[in-house]
C-alpha cells in the first residue's frame, strides 16, 4: 500500500438538509462530488437560496481538478453556478444531469466557459490519482449514479441519493452486481445517503404510483391536471403514457415543467407521438375529457402556474367545477401552509383534489432508501469504514447506529459533520482537523449578491417589534439642538405609537438636556445615551423591544 | 313545531385551524360553545396568539347568556380571557376543564368576577330556550364532552373534539348509548369534528402507547426523561404509574407540566403515593436508574425546560450520555425545525432519543376520530342535517363528501365557514347572511394589546428587504435644506449600503433641486417625490425593495 493519505472533506450536507458537497483529496489533487443548494429556512428573511461556503476549495484552487455529479436534483447541482464562478474546473455528469446543469449555466452566462464531460455507468475515467467508476442507481429521477472512487489506498464508494427500486419504470436496473463485486474485492469506505434512515422496511417502487394513476385516469370525466416535481421524469413519463392510452392531449404549463420535460423529450427519456402535445393556448379548444395538463407548482410556490390557476389567475390553465387536480409529490415540511392554501382554493373551485394523505395506493413514493435497503447495500459492500452522508444530525446519528449494529458487515462506523476532515491511510481512519465551512446566503437570484449575517439579524429584529427612530438635528457651529423627532414603523398601532412618540420626545429632551457639552460633541455617546434611555422607557411602557436607531443630523 | 328559527353562527374554527368558537341563537338568547386561540403563522410577525373577532357577540351583548366549554385544550379555551373581558357571562364546563380555565382567569385578574358552573355528563342544564345535555366523549385529555342542545325546533349535537376510544386508560367510556338514543329519537343537526377526516380507518386507542412505554421502561438503564403535551393527562398518568412499578421517583420540570399535573392530582385523575414525587432539585440525589423526569417542551419551544436541558442550560434537568429522552407527542406542522433542533442537541449529548418516526408500537396516538369513527357517529345519530366543524377548508370539504356518501344516515350535508349564518326552522335549513368575523392578533401576552394589520404588514416589509431612511433637515424660515442624510438597516451588506447611500444622496439632492418652491413647502409632496426617485434608483441598482421612509425635520 502506497504511503500517503486520502482526505475526505464534506463542505455541506452532513448535519444539515441540502447543499450537498464533498471533497476527496490525495496530496495535490482534489475532486469534488456535487455542489447543491439549500432552500432557506424562513428565519433567513429575504434570502432566496443558500449554498455552501467554498473557502477551503478557493484556498486550494490550484489543486481542484474536477466537479463530479451524482444526479440532477437541486440539492446536488443548485450551487454549481456559484461554484464555477469561483472555480472553473471540468464538470462530469451523466447525460441527463448535464442537461439539467446546462440551463443553469446558460442563465448565469457560464456555459461557454465551462468544460462539460459526459459520463456513463460502468465507464471509468481518470482524474489525477483517482479513477472513478459511475454505478447506476435508482432514484426519483433518471440517469443517477453512485461513484466508486479508486484511490491509491483503496476503493471508496459514494452512493449519491438512491433507493433500491426492483421495478424501475424505465427498466434501468439498480446495478446491484457492481456493489457486490466491489464488496467481494474489498471496499475501504462506504459513504451512504441517510435521508430516509428513520423509515423502517423498504421504500415502495416508483411503479406503485401507477395503480393510483390508473384509477384516476379511469374515473376522471373532465379535465385532468397533474402536478409533480419537474425533475420527476418517471412520473411525467407515466402521466404522458396514460394520457395517450386514454386519448387525452397533453399540455405542459409552467416554466420548470416545460423545461424539464423538453430535456426529457430531447434525450429520449420520454417518448411522445406527434400530435399528442398541445400548446397551453389550445386547452380550451379540446373537450374537457380530452385534455391532461401537466402543471408546475407542487409545493404551493406563490408565483407557480398551479398557485395561479387555483385562484383563476392563469391565462391558459383554467380549473372548473368537476375537474380533477392531482398533486403527485411529497408535502415538504415547511411548505404545508402554502400547499394547503392551494388545495383549499382548488376545493373552492369545486375541483376534485387528490394529494398525499397517507392513503393506499400512494399518489407519491419517496426516492430514498429506507432501512432495509440501507442494510442491503451495506451487506453487499462490506466496507472497512462506514460514514453516513446526506442528512441532519439525528439522521446521520441513526444511520451510524444502524451500521454499528451490523457487526459482520461493517468494520468501523464513523460519523463526521460538514467541515470535519476524515483522514484515511495505511494505519486506518480518523478525524483530523477542521476546515471552515458555512452557509452563503444569496438574495434575489443574483449570484454575486451575498447577504451578510448582520443584515439578516437586522431584518429579524425589524420583523419582530419594528423600528423606532429618534432623529436629532444639531447645529454644528453652536452645538445646539435645532430639532428632534421620533419616527416609528411596524412598532405599534397608530394611537399607541403616537402616544409613545409624544412621551419619548420628553425622554429624549431630558437625555439631551442632561448631557454635558463634552458628551454632546461626541455623537456616538449622544446616540447611545438616547438609545438606552428610550429603550428603557419603551420596554417599560409597552413590553416591546423595537430596534432603536438614533440618527443625528449635523446642520 | 313552534315558529321561530335557530341560528348557528361559527365565529372561528370553520375553514381555519384553531380558535374554535360557535354561537347558537334563538330569538333574544345566544349561547356560545368554546372560545379558543390559534397559534399564529410565522407570517404574523411578532404576534403571540390569535383569537376570534367577537364583534357579532359584542353587538348583541345583552343576548349572550352563557359560554359552554367542551374540553380544556387551548384551541377551545385559550381565547376565554379575551372573551370574558368583553362579555362577562357565566361559564359552563366540566371539573377538569374549569380547572384549566381558572389558571388563565387568575393570570388576567378575571377569576373573582367570573361565574364558573361545573357541569357533569348526563346532567342537563337550562339556559333560556336551550336545554343542554353534556355527553361523555374520549379525547387526548380527560373530562371531555359533546353537547346535545335541545332547542324549540329539535335537538342539535355538537361533538366537540373526540375520538371513539374503546379502551380509554381512565375507563371512562365514550357514551355511545347517548348518541344512539338521540339517533332513535331524531336529531335535527350534527356538528362533527373534522380534524382527522383525511385519515382512513380508526385512530388507535390511547392504550396503544402503553406497549411502547413498557418497552422503554424495561430497556432504560439510566435516567429517563418523558415530554408530552402538559394537557395529556392520560399520558402523564401512564408514565407516573410505570415509574412506580419500575421504582423510579418522579420529578415534574417546567411550568406547564407542573401546573397541569398539579390540577390532575388535585382532582384525583392521577393517583400518586406519598414519596413518589420529588422536587427537581432532588434529581441529582438519586441514582440515574431511579428517576423519571416529566418535562415540558415537546414542540421545541425555545424557552421550554426541554429545549434548555438539551443545551445543558437547565438547573435541575441535566441530560447525560446514555440517558433516554422520549418525545411522546405529535410533531405539529410548522414546528419541525424547532423540534428537530432539540432532537439534534439531545443526540449530541449522547442521549437515546425516542420520537414519533412512524414506527410501531407508537409513542404517540392522535386524539381525533378517523374516517370510520366519524362514520360510526353519523350512523348512530342519523341527523337530518350534517355540518362539519373544526377544520381547514379542505377538511370540512372532505368531511362533507364523506357524509354526503352516507345516504341512509344523513338527510342533507351542508358546509358553512366562519361568519356564515346557518338558519334552521320548520321549513328546513339554509345559509342566510353573514356576520363579521376575523382574527384578532395579540402581542406580548397582554390581552389588551391588539396588533393592527398595518403594523404586521410593515413588519413583513421590513423583514424582507430592510429599511432605507432619507432624512432632510429644512430651515422653516428660509425653506432651505440644511442637511440631508440616508440611513439604512437590514438592507444590504455594509459596502453595498455605503455605495447606495452615497449615490442615493445625489439622487435625493437632484430631487430637491428640481422641486419648485411650492412643492418644497408641502412636505407631503417632497417626501413622496424623494421616495419615488430613491425607489426607482434602488430597485434599478439592487433589485431590492426596501421600505423607504423619508423623514423631514423642520429646524
Amino acid at each position: 500500500m502506497p504511503s500517503g493519505k486520502l482526505q475526505v472533506i464534506p463542505l455541506g450536507g452532513l448535519g444539515e438538509f441540502g447543499m450537498n458537497c464533498m471533497a476527496f483529496r490525495w496530496a495535490d489533487d482534489i475532486i469534488v462530488i456535487d455542489c447543491g443548494l439549500m432552500f432557506p429556512e424562513s428565519e433567513l428573511l429575504g434570502v432566496d437560496i443558500v449554498v455552501p461556503d467554498l473557502k477551503y476549495l478557493i484556498e486550494h484552487r490550484d489543486k481542484v481538478k474536477a466537479l463530479i455529479l451524482t444526479h440532477g436534483h437541486e440539492d446536488h447541482i443548485g450551487g454549481i453556478p456559484w461554484f464555477l464562478s469561483e472555480l472553473n474546473v471540468p464538470v462530469y455528469g451523466t447525460e441527463f444531469t448535464l442537461a439539467m446543469v446546462e440551463g443553469k449555466l446558460e442563465e448565469h452566462g457560464l456555459l461557454d466557459d465551462t468544460e462539460l464531460n459526459e459520463i456513463k455507468p460502468g465507464e471509468r475515467f481518470r482524474i489525477g490519482p483517482f479513477t472513478v467508476n459511475p454505478i447506476r442507481v435508482t432514484h426519483s429521477l433518471v440517469d443517477c449514479v453512485a461513484l466508486a472512487i479508486h484511490t491509491p489506498i483503496g476503493v471508496v464508494i459514494h452512493t449519491g441519493d438512491f433507493k433500491v427500486d426492483p421495478t424501475p419504470t424505465d427498466n434501468q436496473l439498480f446495478d446491484l452486481h457492481a456493489f457486490a463485486e466491489y464488496g467481494k474485492e474489498g471496499v475501504l469506505a462506504l459513504f451512504q445517503d441517510s435521508t430516509n434512515v428513520e423509515r423502517s422496511g423498504y421504500t415502495p417502487s416508483e411503479r406503485a404510483v401507477r395503480t393510483k394513476f390508473e384509477e384516476i385516469f379511469h374515473r376522471t370525466k373532465r379535465r385532468l391536471f397533474i402536478s409533480c416535481f419537474s425533475s420527476s421524469t418517471h412520473r411525467i413519463k407515466l402521466a404522458i403514457e396514460m394520457a395517450q392510452q386514454h386519448h387525452r392531449k397533453v399540455a405542459l404549463v409552467g416554466r420548470s415543467m416545460n423545461d424539464s420535460t423538453e430535456i426529457a423529450l430531447d434525450l429520449g427519456y420520454v417518448d411522445v407521438p406527434d400530435g399528442l402535445l398541445i400548446h397551453p393556448g389550445q386547452i380550451k379548444d379540446f373537450p374537457p375529457e380530452k385534455v391532461l395538463v401537466m402543471i408546475s407548482g407542487t409545493q404551493g410556490e406563490p408565483m407557480s402556474a398551479l398557485s395561479r390557476a387555483a385562484v383563476d389567475n392563469h391565462k391558459h390553465a383554467r380549473i372548473e367545477a368537476g375537474d380533477t387536480v392531482v398533486l403527485s409529490s411529497r408535502i415538504i415540511p415547511g411548505n404545508e401552509k402554502a400547499i394547503y392554501r392551494v388545495i383549499d382554493h382548488l376545493f373552492r373551485r369545486e375541483a376534485n383534489v387528490i394529494y398525499d394523505d397517507g392513503s393506499w395506493p400512494p399518489i407519491h413514493v419517496s426516492g430514498h432508501a429506507s432501512q432495509e435497503e440501507l442494510r442491503l447495500i451495506i451487506n453487499l459492500v462490506k466496507p472497512r469504514y462506514f460514514i453516513p452522508i446526506h442528512g441532519e444530525y439525528r439522521q446521520l446519528r441513526r444511520h451510524l447506529e444502524l451500521a454499528k449494529s451490523m457487526h459482520g458487515a461493517v468494520g468501523h462506523a464513523m460519523m463526521i459533520e460538514s467541515g470535519e476532515i476524515l483522514e484515511l491511510d495505511e494505519l486506518g481512519a480518523r478525524k483530523n482537523g477542521k476546515v471552515a465551512v458555512g452557509r452563503v446566503c444569496i438574495d434575489s437570484g443574483s449570484m454575486g449578491d451575498v447577504v451578510e449575517d448582520l443584515v439578516i439579524k437586522d431584518r429579524r429584529h425589524l420583523s419582530e417589534d419594528g423600528i423606532v427612530l429618534p432623529i436629532v438635528a444639531i447645529n454644528k457651529l453652536t452645538g445646539e439642538i435645532e430639532s428632534a423627532e421620533i419616527v416609528t414603523r411596524g412598532f405599534a398601532s397608530e394611537a399607541v405609537a403616537a402616544d409613545i412618540t409624544a412621551q419619548g420626545h420628553d425622554v429624549m429632551a431630558k437625555t439631551l438636556r442632561e448631557s454635558s457639552s463634552e458628551e454632546m460633541r461626541d455623537y456616538g455617546v449622544v446616540k447611545e445615551k438616547i438609545r438606552q434611555d428610550l429603550k428603557r422607557f419603551i420596554v417599560k411602557s409597552t413590553a416591546r423591544r423595537p430596534m432603536i436607531l438614533p440618527v443625528i443630523l449635523e446642520i
